[in-house]
């Protein structure tokens, strides 16, 4: 390799910056940056990624690097005042991994190197701490024969149960310094044994074989599977910091705490931190001390009877180092221009920051510090914008599990759609309208839905499933209801005749009280405290509206209610991008008509039942066009197969009560049944195919939608509706079902004496039409993408089957995400750019949007806005969301 | 409009010739042609297909059209030595459509223009026989009625009937001249009543009035779906011919007649027709009088006992004419090269010929015609080649229904494959193989078939289904047993609890006779004489030999079995394209087995169970290689998901059974089978995606290959192993996979001291393969494009579903053809070119080849010769055809 291997930091004179976090990882850049700013980090040197990819394609250290490495070390001991591992005043090194992008846990760290029989002395003589150093000793011995000697940890566990029991203490802290010495002894025998070779006491030795075994790290199968698992690349290589050990543990002067520079739950301006005297980093966060507040605003916040509230502050017991802590958090924020995560620690009076980087938080507090660091001058809105991830927004708009609740997790399924919710058990739609007006709150479980469990699932709190994807009918329709719900949770067993299920081990009854989770998948048994959602938040606006002046894309909603089109309109909809009509065939007093409509042997049969519904689906779209006046509302006409509408070959009682009904015989409509199952519905005959087919269903809703939108425009509504033909895989589908729509419109408005614009247009969700977009453009007003149907025609991935495998997929790195979730940008993505650039290239004035469950995931927003879209349509509570997604794409794309 | 509008024709100085078909459509080009090379044709004129377009955007008739007939007309008179409709000796007219395409009594026609109260007198005069005359009238009033003026037909034809009822007579021609008089009375006042006005005696409004109704019926509701069906563009327009009427019935010195240059039904070069005197055309082939032979050579054809024998043939009793039609027949073969089908009047001696056309003929004729005018030097070995029709292939191939049976037809269903078959009805595979095995034959019906029914369908002589498509189940298999199948017979209901089925209101139960012809999709009642088809025919190897050299794409086979390769070598495949491993496992011995796998809990239990498959699939796989000796061997591992192997849910006796054998419950048996349900199994968990997630069964698989591999091997096979990997969507799918079979292949054959060459390919079946092929051909050394599969998901139609929407598709004409019978080149077709040209593009030496059922059909085959690829596969016995359909394809595209 050609280039520097070595960047020193410290005493601000660090060789890096916070820039190449390439070259020197995430933890290293970090490090060097905040030495040059004038922020005290212990000293020390970053080893660059290059020379880790050089070292595993051959694992060697070059001289040139160790010679690299001994001049930071010298720079090290001048700034320090003392030498590597000096006997007598021991200069100790931790070895850290840090990669470009943070891969916590996964890679390997080596404490106190340079300790040996020598220098523990040293440290004693320094410190005057026999038993801190003697620890630190066995602390070394333990981490290098793991991580570099590849010695099995529990061996060394086990030999520190073995003392505990025999000296009948219970923690590590009970042992005293004879414990610690035979401990070492024992340590060493153990590496002797299972290494083959000593613990090398030779601190160069030590230091070389932690940098190489950091090195190799890289390549364990857990550090494999994250990154298969996190979509990272695997050629980054991982940098290796080596740094002046700083002990928080040295006495009543030292301690050790993390801090956020704001409050990361609330996002209020205040310098929130937890901190303990006497004691090491992960002391904090253990729980075996409790952590004591940074500062008496913060303590002051704590619920009376905390225990901690008589506890001292930092403030009070180290006011210096305190003051020194508030300076650093404001240069670091006007730095960083974000709010951070820092890791400090004192030693002997002396403050030492170990980490910063960008804070976690809440999506309430990400709100907050994005509108007030901007009020604040410290961010453009176009920062602030960028500091709200679309998945804060996420948060804000559902129910939550209270983060301080102690909850009891019985398994995992697929989170599909956010939020918390908990209330009765109970296994069918029925039972669940019955509960709720009853007046009481209900999870709905099913094995998985269909579309006759919508009242059910409407009248639920939540909805858990134990099969289907996050685009199953229970995903689909329940974030369409904003309502949380679990799908595909393979840890549950449903049984529906006994009415129970199981899951973790434990057995609930219908009525049995559960928690489910839909923002994580999480379910958990019996009722946990929720924190409840509230969009009325200046701070919010203000980002809000920010969004909306930055963003080039439109966003809509889809909507099939008069009741969800308000509600998206209150999130912030401008119009309806997809309004299906199916679901206003299973009302109670629809679904009979649809039945006679389907079990009818005539055209003539069918009309006579159409006629009936005409009126009923012309009073839906009444409601939906007043409620989105003003807006565009594309309406797709019948999609799914007739079969749908239909009871099923087995329900015997159904069948009967059906056949009773329609004065037919129980035969004829099983026969009827028989006829219309198929193989495969999801490439059945549905759609435009029933359009043609059955053109009677077609022209009705046509008649429908166009007396409806008379009938508003009359009452003063500004209407604008949009007629979608769905499935459209041939030229000929769509110009037929046009030259039909536009002769029904003409007649009912020649009837009518009045006029209304109306647009005709179709779905692309076929890869076919995706191809053919030029010429079927010539008949269309507008495109939608119907991206879930192309997806699974793309893919050949069936959305009710394929939770069987993608999750493995995706584990495997087969597949970067679901592609129901995220639009798989490389496959899918390329029919969407060709049916845009061909559409366009028709001549035709073509509106261009997005209908699929995409609509609503940042990151195909982003796609969206890229490949040159008019507008993406999404649920109701997904609006939010792709508002911001849809700023942050113009943002990123200039 | 420009240019010239009428094109004249007659003795021999006609103005257009047989190039013109676009202009002067087929007839009229044909009537030039015929003119030009010295036929005698009686005289007339032409009206152009551009007038035809002009009349229908405005109908008037120009006076520059007047003008142009009048000069024809003019011409005719005189070469006819008499006038048009001269009272004293009148010229008549015949008016008739004739567009560039053939479309069959589609359009209309008028005779015997011209004739009115006046000239009827003069045609008795010149004819001497004043019943014909009469009658020439009668005629004239009903189809000008008729056609012209809009009378509805059946009223003269009541009229007709009520004459002859009164006379007591049964047939037209017992009707006297005063019976005719009267009805040419009546058939004016009919005419007066029904269209409003008189039928016109003025000849020139007759004559322009029948041209105008010839252009009118271009778009006659009938013609309009005829153009729809045969998917002949709208706008053509036809040419209108006026011909000089000539009549085979003025006596005993006239005659007419129908011939083939050669005889159609085997190819012998003998002059073959039939003829009748004093008669008009329609009476040879009305059947009220018997047609009497052409010749002695043909009535020595004739089985003893035909009454026909007992008849004088035109070479005896009109000799002259005779020779001179001998001489046209001579003329017209070496014109047109090829054999004609003609129309011949002999008025008063003269012969006149009114038609000529290439004669439409059998299979068995059309490859000895081809071979012998190659011979003969009227074609060259590429028009000998082209003047053999892959459908006449076919016919050999298979046993055909007697073409002069009489049959009964009760319903038609898909022609899915070819050949006809008979016996005794069985309602299940388990009752086919019984009868079969003693001794009978038998049909299998089916509502449809699954992959449980392949031994049944095997023992069956044919297959009928009640469902499914070209491309279903049944279809698929029977085509590649090369057995005859009916397949979606929607007129067919099957009873499978009585045992019973109904078609065309009859019904059968098991053990009836029936008869299908999987060529024509007819259903028939009862046994029909059969002619059995032969492939050694000196005259079909000389062809196909042709074929071979001319042909660039090479042909493999789809063959599973040692058997269908050994077949498909003798129909002149160079390997297998396609060999499904998936039989292989439903076989008595192993399905057990394979049950035993997929029921296994745990990675060794199905290992444990896959091991004792190894050897079974090496055993077939070493047959395989074997009969395929120096070719390659392209096997596809596993494709269908597991659940196609086990009982369905509701076969409680088999669940228990398998229960039983596998020591396991019927209670976990189900649930597994429950649980491995699809609702979309077509887009489910299948093909590589059950390698990557079980991979123990690709890996038994590809170590049973490389095993038989080499086992052939050294036993001397030439053996090259090509192994497939289906259903690939994305890179890593491939490339896992190819990783796998290279380290088992690298195992075996190390363990076996022994070296074997193999290729690792995939199936391109999936549209985001086609989209990803530069990416996917980095890990690929074949593309295989399975076609069904990418059709299926390109157009979103399963092909076992869209049976109830795809014919009404093709009727209406929203799909020019069913694309899983002729490739989708518009749409599919796309996506092939692209993963052809992607492929290709990524620097790698891709063999390319297409193994869907398309690789049989001459069009697809014809794109697959210009897109690029290498080879096709198909069915065995689709071989020959692919053989002379790529060699076409070569000859067509230069």
């Amino acid at each position: 390799m050609e280039g520097k291997r070595v960047y020193y930091f410290g005493n601000h004179e660090a060789e890096g910056d916070g820039a190449q976090k390439e070259l020197l990882g995430g933890k290293g850049a970090n490090l060097a940056e905040m030495d040059r700013i004038g922020i005290p980090v212990p000293p020390g040197f970053t080893i660059t990624t290059a020379c880790c990819i050089d070292y595993l394609a051959e694992p060697t250290i070059p001289a040139a690097l160790r010679a690299e490495a001994d001049a930071a070390i010298a720079r090290i001991e001048k700034v320090m005042g003392k030498k590597y591992a000096d006997p007598s005043d021991p200069l100790l090194f931790s070895c850290r991994s840090g990669a470009k992008v943070s891969m916590p846990g996964m890679m390997d760290t080596v404490l106190n190197i340079g300790l040996n029989d020598e220098t523990v002395r040293g440290l004693i003589a320094r410190s005057g701490n026999e038993r801190f150093a003697y620890d630190s000793y066995r602390r070394l011995l333990q981490m290098y024969g793991d991580v570099v000697m590849g010695v099995d940890g529990e061996l060394f566990e086990h030999a520190i149960d073995a003392l505990k029991a025999k000296r009948g203490v219970k923690l590590d802290t009970e042992l005293g310094v004879a414990d610690l010495q035979a401990l070492i002894a024992e340590f060493k025998a153990i590496v002797r044994k299972s290494a083959g070779r000593d613990f090398p006491s030779d601190p160069r030795e030590q230091l070389w074989g932690s940098v190489e075994a950091v090195f190799r790290s890289w390549n364990t199968p857990r550090a494999v599977s994250y990154r298969n698992l996190n979509r990272l690349p695997h050629d980054m290589g991982t940098a290796v910091n080596v740094q002046t050990m700083v002990f928080g543990n040295m006495g009543a002067n030292s301690a050790t705490g993390v801090a956020f520079t704001r409050d990361p739950s609330n996002g209020e301006n205040f310098f929130y931190g937890e901190f303990l005297v006497d004691a090491q980093g992960e002391d904090v966060v253990a729980g075996t001390r409790t952590p004591q507040a940074l500062n008496l605003q913060g303590r002051d916040r704590l619920p009376q009877g905390n225990p901690v509230r008589d506890l001292p502050t930092l403030e009070e017991v180290m006011p210096a180092a305190y003051g020194t802590l508030c300076g650093i958090r404001e240069k670091l924020e006007h730095h960083y221009r974000n709010m951070q995560d820092i890791e400090f620690t004192i030693q002997d009076g002396k403050l030492w920051m170990l980490q910063t980087r960008n804070g976690k938080r809440t999506g309430r507090a990400a709100v907050r510090i994005a509108a007030e660091m901007q009020t604040e001058g410290l961010m453009t809105p176009d920062q602030a914008l960028l500091a709200v991830e679309p998945g804060h927004l996420d948060q804000l708009l559902h129910d939550q599990i209270d983060p301080a609740a102690r909850v009891e997790v019985l398994g995992k399924g697929l989170p599909a759609s956010p939020g918390a919710a908990q209330g009765e058990i109970v296994f069918s739609a029925e039972d669940a309208v019955a509960a709720v007006k009853a007046g009481r709150k209900v999870v709905l479980v099913r094995r998985e839905t269909s579309p006759e469990d919508i009242e059910g699932m409407n009248s639920a709190q939540g909805i858990l499933t134990a099969r289907g994807g996050m685009t199953s009918h229970a995903a689909v329709v329940a974030r369409g209801m904003g309502k949380p719900c679990v799908a595909g949770c393979g840890d549950l067993a449903v049984d529906y005749p006994s009415g129970s299920m199981t899951i973790g081990g434990k057995t609930f009854k219908a009525g049995d009280l559960l928690t489910i989770d839909g923002t994580t998948g999480q379910v958990i048994g019996g009722l946990v405290p929720l924190v409840a959602p509230s969009l009325d938040d200046p701070h919010l606006n203000r980002i809000m509206a920010w969004a909306d002046e930055r963003r080039t894309l439109g966003v809509r909603t889809n909507a099939d209610t008069p009741h969800d089109a308000r509600q998206a309109r209150t999130f912030g909809a401008a119009g309806i991008g997809l309004c299906r009509t199916e679901h206003m065939f299973f009302g109670e007093d629809r679904i009979k008509k649809m039945r006679e409509m389907i079990l009818a042997d005539s055209e003539a049969g069918r009309r006579k039942a159409l006629v009936k519904i005409l009126p009923l689906q012309q009073a839906d779209f009444e409601g939906i066009f007043t409620a989105m006046d003003g807006y565009p509302v594309t309406v797709r006409l019948l999609d799914p197969p007739l079969h749908e509408f239909l009871p099923t070959a087995d329900q015997q009682a159904e069948i009967a009560e059906l056949a009773g009904e329609l004065g037919s015989s129980v035969a004829a409509v099983k026969h009827r049944i028989e006829s219309l199952h198929e193989m495969n519905p999801m490439l059945g005959h549905r759609g435009c195919r029933l359009g043609l087919t059955y053109p009677e269903i077609y022209e009705v809703q046509v008649e429908a939608i166009i007396r409806a939108a008379l009938a508003v425009k009359a009452r003063g509504v500004d209407v604008k509706p949009e007629i979608m033909i769905p499935l459209v895989g041939t030229v000929r589908e769509l110009k037929d079902m046009r030259e039909m729509s536009v002769a029904i419109a003409d007649r009912v408005m020649k009837e009518l004496g009045a006029k209304v614009d109306y647009l005709v247009g179709t779905m692309i969700e076929i890869p076919r039409a995706a191809l053919l977009a030029d010429k079927i453009a010539l008949h269309a007003d507008f495109f939608s993408f119907g991206t879930n149907d192309l997806t699974q025609m793309t893919f050949g991935y069936s959305r009710d089957d394929a939770g069987v495998f993608l999750p493995d997929y995706v584990r495997m790195g087969v597949l970067p995400s679901d592609p129901f979730q995220q639009l798989d940008q490389e496959g899918v993505g390329q029919l969407v750019a060709m049916a845009v650039e061909r559409g366009r290239s028709s001549g035709r004035h073509l509106h261009l949007g997005i209908c699929g469950e995409h609509g609503g995931d940042p990151s195909s927003v982003d796609f969206c806005h890229r490949v040159g879209l008019d507008y993406v349509s999404c649920s109701p509570f997904r609006v939010p969301i792709a508002r911001l997604a849809a700023a942050h794409a113009a943002i990123r794309n200039g």
